[in-house]
């Protein structure tokens, strides 16, 4: 950060004026985001680290209280299983997290309080976009609504597309999601039922199907058009088996990690009160 | 940390498994452990961190509480001004410790209990000892008798030199740096009152005078005997008016720096429980 900091006993990425910043969830050692949102932090001249924090379930509301205290600390941002319950500690919700009922992202306002937003769906967009895929008047597929999905469902509500059409096998959750599109987006045409990939321009894996060993894919398919923009939020493996059928049937492809990227820009546009679309 | 940290959107220096530690002040930023003892514990392949804490004097016991309850944090470094408080944290205390009333130092041991000790003198020592210089039977003289040189006073007693010198303005001071080393090393002579030079083998100004722009020596002095070995406990300017001395007139030298490298080198053998003198 300066020329002292090259000297033979010391790092170069952290000091006395470093801001800090935490994700808190209980397991904590699988998260990235501690790589990845200081490495974007970084790319933006800020000196601050995102730490790994891990709080058990049962001391969460206490320890938030002191963290929260602490005065270099700026922003936290939480994982499973305290998305839910992290809402609390929010002054004020983002667009997303008050219809979601969740948060994954805390910063301290200027004028001392704090906002929470949630953009695990954003992130989605966000991956979207900087392949060229504007959803505005588009016609999306979104294939489950867990958690993850039910952000998702928000997030591309919130772009105003022409027609989502959603599945889950939970009627609970399906009915929610449609819920959540009907508010965020009056002017959308909300279809359910069985998932199908003619009729719309995005497909959106959202289910845990494809993950890791799985070979599954999300739905019984074995072609699809090379007209349509496929994305899968699963990170792990890289290419999953929908989005090798999608390359070898000359769709757009938006891989999970993508979409990561594009959720930890995001975050950091908030955590840095960059946030165009408003909270 | 792994090939996979060289992808070009994560940093390298921290992911989800790190290991936490703080240091806790206020204020926090002119701190200089986060470059060094996070350099320290990567010289010795740990992955972890060394994060600046600023909590306010109003937060303190309660901050500490739940700091102290986060699963991946393993141990806090103190600063000013919780040195004499962050005792009260520690449910074992070190030898240096007990005497001094103060901790820098607290560590998670493998029983869940915190264990404390403070590090400001036995730095000293160590930086001695990396420069060849064994104080066990020889003769010092100490100026200084605040919070630094108080520790000082205790970790030269631990070696047990033949005799001590102390002075400080100070009579309260004085009396208690007397009756530290008396009850650390009883055989040591103790002498009070004016500093000097002659009859002594190691010259120690653990006073603020010599500090940045201050170009006093913290005693009346021209000349120095050349077999002295002269230690500034001031790390700012490097060269202090009596090391400045001290090298004109053919004295071994050693530097706050050194000191606190030191210093630093024996925290995280404290922090990882390789502690040779016991706590």
């Amino acid at each position: 950060m300066n020329p002292a900091a090259q000297a033979s006993d010391q790092v170069d990425f952290i000091d006395g004026k470093t801001r800090l910043y935490g994700i808190v969830g209980d397991p904590i050692e699988q998260v990235r985001s501690p790589e990845m949102v200081t490495w974007e932090m970084r790319e933006r001249g800020m000196n601050a680290v995102l730490v790994p924090v891990h709080v058990r379930e049962a001391d969460f509301e206490q320890a938030m209280a002191s963290v929260m205290n602490i005065a270099n600390l700026d922003g936290l941002v939480f994982t499973i299983p305290f998305k839910a319950r992290a809402v609390a500690l929010a002054k004020r919700l983002g667009a997303q997290a008050s219809v979601v009922g969740a948060i994954n992202a805390l910063r301290r306002d200027p004028d001392g309080q704090w906002c929470g937003e949630i953009f695990d769906g954003l992130g989605c967009v966000e991956g979207l976009r900087r392949n060229g895929v504007d959803l505005n008047g588009r016609r999306v597929m979104l294939l489950g609504l867990g958690g993850a999905g039910t952000a998702i469902a928000a997030a591309i509500a919130s772009q105003h597309p022409a027609l989502i059409r959603l599945h889950d096998p939970d009627p609970a959750r399906l009915a929610r999601g449609v819920q959540i599109v009907a508010q965020l987006s009056p002017g959308t045409v909300i279809k359910q039922g069985l998932p199908r990939v003619d009729s719309i321009d995005v497909l959106i894996n959202a289910s845990p199907v494809g993950m890791l060993d799985d070979e599954r894919l999300p739905m019984p398919l074995d072609q699809l058009p090379a007209s349509l923009t496929v994305l899968d939020a699963i990170v792990k493996p890289e290419t999953t088996p929908l989005l090798a059928l999608a390359e070898r049937c000359g769709c757009r492809v938006v891989r999970g990690r993508e979409m990561m990227r594009g959720q930890i820009a995001r975050i950091v546009d908030f955590m840095t009160g960059l946030d165009p679309n408003g909270v």
